[in-house]
Order: structure tokens, then C-alpha cells, then sequence
């Protein structure tokens, strides 16, 4: 019986990851839950899985919380303070770590800190603070575990395999909404065509990071972190987003994870490995003709992937920076305050004007994140007033 | 320092392995070699690899090859004994068997019962005798590391993966030359077009096997026997070759293994496994624009892949019998004595008219064997003169 905490419960991870529990429940026990503001789901989640604690985020809604919970038998708590106590509830033997956002930082850290092991699905926790995060997870031989379907790709194509053996990580991308449009058609993208994923359904600002290939840029620096500062990561393009991604290795062999775009695939390998547990789920359909392309990504016209490159290059606060910036912009283009070629302009212009500093604690990288909302939020300013 | 023996050594597989280790000679020592009558390349070999054991099954070749050596220091043997001398040689620690056909069974099966581990290339050794071979390797913890591309493919897959944990193996075809031809085009095939294999370059029986989809035939047999007799083996035409075969797993997660069509590779893992080694060969190109293609076979118009598949559900000596009548057809059919599409049929009429035994011993096979030569022998020779 496999021990859970879920950072994030009401969120698309979260529920998820409770289908897969509920579509197994004789190998987990879910003992803590975090959610952000949702009641009437969270509520529902904490009647149905029984967890030990659990903590909304929203303070103001806990008193109604628990009126909902009708005096069930459950530790509520809330806040920051709320996430951290249940990210390192002593009996949790893995910390699934679902909030979006930078959000999802602290608590994660927190986890790590208290040695359990870590289904990642928040992007930022490697993106912001990777360097601070593997650090303090190598020193207490915690496993970080991926959740993204790329991540997961990897990580289930290095099983058994020697990870000095990799000549070079392959990480496909879709491509996005615009992969066919020319530079001139990106001037005039309007908010409602950049929602428009073509493969995977997803919140609206992870879909904005999709059309602007930022999100490639973000796992590119997740994998880094992942799999190794000095391994070649390359992009590929795949519009069909069949394959996951692959490894090269140094035989020249090259093996791909592939499935149908259902994130509940690599929640459940996150969750169940080293195990694979049946799932209800349709196969790959290989009985009728199909056709997987693929093609080099754009660097000059999706500048945001281009940055992502620089920033792991650069090291230091630099990723964290990007990161802060893109959600100011990305937030700002939503709210069509800027255009959408602006969202890589103001990154960039914001990673010219930081100053950076070393990450020897998670205070640097606040601070930078900090900084860089500001900056970006001035910038987004000049641009919609200009 | 691995000690190999290589039985075929100056067939193809053969030659490409003594390539491998001529690129990697810190690592491997060649302790014994077989080869059949190719006296200049084998005098070459033994000059230049120095093994203990050196046997050519031509005994009317053995002076010629001593006068090549000069009073070399090697110990010089012939015939079948001389194979199972090299395959049984004491120091060995694998025996590569890359003889083609079934004068390749009896020197394995001697290799495995003398517990060596076997890099198998030599696809009758599982397809005829499959049953008792597996039987004797399990009984030696004998490992069996496939070379056929696909066979390695699945076998990486495997690598750190519960066997438990499969779904089903989806076994990749080209589609031979004649994917694309109406049943009508196929009646006027010439041996010089079934002669043509689009993406490897291979021997004569074995493009001819190609074309008629045998080739994958012998293989679903093949991978049944290696991977488990009950494991699902689901063949998908994919005429790129790229992808050389994939595993769905439980969670319905498929897991491939692609590369460049190039048998070193395959070599190469097969005597370095567990480890890979650096390779000096061109990896597949993702920055050029590719597409990989996946359509279902055509059962009715490849009817020895039909064959093949029924052969294995019924066992004991059928699939003996399938693979022998396939030599003779297809022999026949290069001496042009048959049409292309009588290959099948006579395989088909030697199913029919075989008395099939369990097979407790080798002896029930070589009759089969035997057998089953004659049988299409007086087929063919209705077939030529009817």
C-alpha cells in the first residue's frame, strides 16, 4: 500500500491522479490533500479518500470547508503553511506535486526536505530552482519522479538503461497552433487562436505556453535538470504527439516512448513505478494506416524556446527570471493588453536589465522571481501604453 | 575482457561482428571461429583475430586453409564436429550463431548445453527447435540476446521492464518490394524484382523471404519463443524501417526502438549487452522533415505470414516443417521451377500432409526436417512438370 500526498488535488493533475488511485485502490492510501480555493470539489475529494490533513490555500473559505465536512475526523489547515504540512505529512511515501505555478515551490522543497519521493507535474519547481532542488534531493536520495508526458518518456526509456550511455535526449513538441504560420501571420495572432491546442486539452495558460513554444522551453530546462546539465538536449517537432520523446544513445539506438496524449499514462506510471498497473484506457491503434512526421523547430520565429536555451546556458537566477516574465506576459497578452509577438520581447527585455546572483538558497530565487514580475509587469506597462 | 566465439564467421553476420570488435579490441577476445568454405576470408580472419579454434565445415578445403596459415599456432577442425568443438570451446563466454539455416541448430544447441550465452542471429535455431532449445537455456540459465533488429529492439524495450508487464509486441515489416502490388501483379512476380528489398541488403533467401513476408513470418515465431509463448505478437507494416519494433505495455504505454537500417548496431548490443559502446556510424536525421508510416499487413495477399502464424498456434514439428518447405520453395522459385506465388501453396500442401510429434528430442525435428524437404521436393517437381 503506497502512501500518497497530493499538492494540488482540485487542479487537472490532482484529479487525475485521484482517478487513477480510485481505479486501484487496493495498492494507495491517500493520507494528505492541498487544494487552492475550490470548496465544493475539495470537499467531495476529502469525504471520497479520507486523508489524514488537508489544506485549502484560501483562508477565508476554511470555515466553510468545514462546515461541508460536517465534523469528519480531518486535520484542515491553510495557507503556505497549509501545503508544507501536508507536503511533509510523516506518513506520505510519495508527494505528488501538482499545484501550477511557482506556487508549487515551497511546498515541494518541503517534501524533498522531509525525504519523500516526488511525482513532479509543476514545472517551475525545476525551472525556477533546479540547481537548489537536486541538490537537496541527491543529499537525501530522493527520487524525483516526472510527470509531464515528455519527462515521463524519458524517464521510462532510461529504465535499466546506464544514464552515461545517453548520446542525446530528443524532446518532441507538437508545435503548437502556429508551427505553419508565417512570421507575418504571428503579428496578428488573437487570444482566442492561440487557445486552440491542437492535441492535448489544458488551462489557458499552459496552452498560450504551447502556441508560444515557451512550454518546450521550459521542459528543456526541466530536462536539463532531470537528466543532466551536460546532456545534448535537442527539439523536435511532432505535430501528432504519438511519440513522447526518445533517447539517442551512444550506439546510435534510438528508443521512443509513444501512447495516446492522456495524461493520466504517466500519472499513473509516476505513481505506480517501478510497477505498471493495467489501465482502462484505449491502445495506440497501429490496425489502420497512420503517419508520424517530424521536422526542426523554428528557433527565429518562436523566440521564447530560443530563450529557454539561453537561460540554462546562462545558469544562476536567469531561468527563474524567464519563467516570472513569461507569466506576467503571457497573463498580459490573455487580458490583450500586449500582442503576442510582445510576450518573447518583454521576456528578453527583462532577462537584459537582471542582474543575477548564485542559488545557494531559495531566497535568491524568490527574490528574482520577484524582481522579474515587477520588471515585466513595467514593461507590459510601456508596451500597452506606447 | 568478453571471450566470444562466432559461429558463421565469414557469412555477414559474421563479418559484421568481427568489425564491432576490431572497433572496440580492448574489449573483446575471439577465442574460436567457424565458417563453411570461404577459405581466403577465413585465413584472413584467424591471421588477423588469432583464436584458439578454427573450424571450415568443407573438410576439402582444410589443407588449402592450413597452407594459408603457415604453421600457424591454431587448432585447425572441420565439419559439424568442428563447429560444436568452436561453440563448446571452454574459455568462450558467447557464442555469436550467425550461421544461416539449419546447420546452424546443432552447433547452438551444443553451445547452450555446454551454458554459454547466445548472440542469435541464426533464426532456424528458435523457428524449427524452439521448444527444446528454450527448455535446454532455461535449464543453464543460458541468456539468449537476439541480433535480428526487431528481435534486439524488443529485447532493449525489455531492458529494466517486467516481462509481466506486456500488453502485446507489435513486430514492424517493411512490406517487402511487393506492399503495394494488387494480388493480379503479384502472379507475374520475377525472381529478379522479389530480388529487390527496399531498405536492407541481404542475402538471396532471405529478400526472397522478405517478399513474401516469410521473413516476418519466421519471426512472429521467433519472438514468441524468446518473449513468451503467450504473449500477444501483433505485426504492423511500416516501410520506413526506422522503427524496428515496439512493445505496448499494460499501462498502454508503448515503448520502440528505431535507428538506421544497419546490422552493427543490433551486432553490437548483442555482444556489449548490458553495456552499449560508443558507435562511429551516422545517427537517424531529425532536422530534416521525415515521416514514418504504419498500415496493417495484408493477410490474404501474404499468405506465409498466415502460415507462419498458424504453424505456431498448432507447434510440435509444424513449425519444422514450415521452415523447410520454405527453403526448398523458395529455391525453387530462384531456379525459377515454381511461381512466386506458389511458395506458399507448397508450403501450404507439406502443412497438410505432415504427421506432426511432440519434440522431446532433436532427432523429432530432423525428421521433420528431412521430412518436409523431400515432401516439397516431390511438390515442386509436380509443380515444374504439371
Amino acid at each position: 500500500m503506497k502512501k500518497i500526498a497530493i499538492l494540488g488535488s482540485t487542479g487537472s493533475i490532482g484529479v487525475n491522479t485521484l482517478d487513477v488511485i480510485e481505479r486501484n485502490a487496493a495498492h494507495f492510501e491517500v493520507v494528505s490533500l492541498a487544494a487552492g480555493s475550490n470548496v465544493d470539489l475539495f470537499a467531495e475529494q476529502i469525504k471520497k479518500f479520507n486523508p489524514r490533513v488537508a489544506s485549502l490555500f484560501d483562508a477565508s473559505k476554511i470555515d466553510l470547508l468545514k462546515e461541508r465536512l460536517n465534523g469528519m475526523d480531518v486535520e484542515i489547515c491553510s495557507e503556505e503553511e497549509g501545503s508544507i504540512r501536508v507536503a511533509s505529512e510523516p506518513d506520505a511515501d510519495l508527494v505528488v506535486s501538482g499545484v501550477v505555478g511557482s506556487a508549487g515551490l515551497v511546498p515541494t522543497l518541503s517534501a524533498i526536505r522531509a525525504g519523500k519521493n516526488i511525482a513532479l507535474a509543476n514545472k517551475e519547481t525545476l525551472v525556477v530552482a533546479g540547481e537548489l532542488v537536486l541538490r537537496e534531493a541527491d543529499a537525501r536520495g530522493v527520487k524525483i519522479i516526472p510527470v509531464d508526458s515528455e519527462h515521463s518518456a524519458i524517464f521510462q526509456v532510461l529504465n535499466g538503461e546506464n544514464p552515461k550511455h545517453i548520446k542525446r535526449i530528443i524532446l518532441t513538441a507538437s508545435g503548437g497552433p502556429f508551427r505553419t504560420f508565417s512570421k507575418e501571420q504571428m503579428e496578428h495572432v488573437t487570444v482566442a487562436q492561440a487557445l486552440k491546442h491542437p492535441n492535448w486539452s489544458m488551462g489557458a495558460k499552459i496552452t498560450i505556453d504551447s502556441a508560444t513554444m515557451m512550454n518546450k522551453g521550459l521542459e528543456y530546462i526541466e530536462a536539463k535538470w532531470l537528466f543532466g546539465r551536460d546532456v545534448v538536449v535537442d527539439v523536435v517537432v511532432h505535430p501528432q504527439s504519438i511519440v513522447h520523446s526518445m533517447i539517442e544513445f551512444v550506439d546510435t539506438s534510438v528508443v521512443a516512448q509513444l501512447g495516446i496524449p492522456d495524461m493520466r499514462v504517466p500519472i499513473a506510471y509516476a505513481i505506480t513505478w517501478p510497477d505498471r498497473f493495467e489501465a482502462d484506457l484505449p491502445s495506440l491503434d497501429w490496425s489502420q494506416p497512420s503517419n508520424l512526421t517530424f521536422e526542426a523547430p523554428d528557433y527565429e520565429k518562436f523566440q521564447c524556446l530560443t530563450l529557454a536555451r539561453e537561460v540554462m546556458d546562462s545558469g544562476e537566477t536567469f531561468p527563474a527570471v524567464l519563467n516570472a516574465a513569461n507569466e506576467i506576459a503571457v497573463q498580459a497578452f490573455l487580458d490583450e493588453q500586449i500582442a503576442f509577438k510582445e510576450i518573447p520581447e518583454i521576456i528578453r527585455m527583462a532577462l537584459d536589465n537582471h542582474k543575477s546572483e548564485p542559488i545557494r538558497e531559495l531566497d535568491a530565487v524568490l527574490r528574482a522571481d520577484q524582481w522579474a514580475r515587477e520588471e515585466a509587469r513595467k514593461l507590459v506597462g510601456v508596451s500597452a501604453h506606447g
